[in-house]
């Protein structure tokens, strides 16, 4: 398994199709984006795929922002492959973010993650990552 | 009372000081960056301020990115001066930054906000946001 961190020459139509039908293991009805929308000037953003005999088998993104409070990373859109589940690839793609992190200079990680996803919170937890006691609220527009 | 949007020209010792003195309002003790450290090429952010007779009297940020699973914004450091608060400057900071997430495209904005923040969780809900069942898992390194 290599671990990698996606350039912009890494997709291909093929990529793009592998990393959508990734996606839709974890969230099936979901609107995705295209990964060349991920590419803007103003986007710090970190996607890391594990790749095996040419098949995408996890991936997670990190998104980093400097605020008064901070300087913030959001993990975003991770998922391992059904058939790879419980094999340690989903550490391997969080380790790999936080050594980007901690390269960029971010200081506190984020996540959040639904009460049923039981193998993803442990993992979290595994790696350092506190519960908090705040709410998340959304909006959409 | 005017509501700006912070470019770096505002940006004076007095100006710093007042936004230093501000967000000690809502976290006495953490660690704050300052504002100049905010404007650097990849942090797509968007500060927004009240401003009244020369003081500051509230402010809110934004942060945008892009991942496949959306265009998102988090707010973030919401304070409103505690001889200002219970008049609305809240809820004009917070439709300022809604009405900029809009015009950059953004398709879900999120916050977090602790438990004991009563008016500031009826605001948030007046304005639409929804409480997540999501859990918020932090790590500082």
């Amino acid at each position: 398994m290599e671990i990698a961190l996606l350039q912009k020459n890494h997709v291909t139509p093929e990529f793009q199709n592998q990393i959508r039908a990734l996606f839709q293991q974890l969230a099936p009805t979901k609107k995705q984006l295209q990964l060349l929308d991920i590419f803007n000037d103003k986007n710090n953003i970190t996607l890391v795929y594990g790749i095996k005999d040419g098949e995408i088998l996890g991936m997670a993104s990190m998104c980093v922002y400097t605020v008064i409070s901070g300087k913030k990373a959001w993990i975003e859109d991770v998922v391992v492959h059904e058939n790879e589940r419980g094999k340690g690839l989903g550490r391997k793609l969080m380790q790999k973010l936080l050594e980007v992190a901690k390269k960029k200079g971010v200081t506190e990680l984020l996540l959040f993650s639904a009460e049923h996803r039981v193998a993803a919170k442990q993992l979290y937890e595994d790696l350092g990552f506190k519960m908090s006691a705040s709410k998340l609220y959304k909006l959409q527009v």
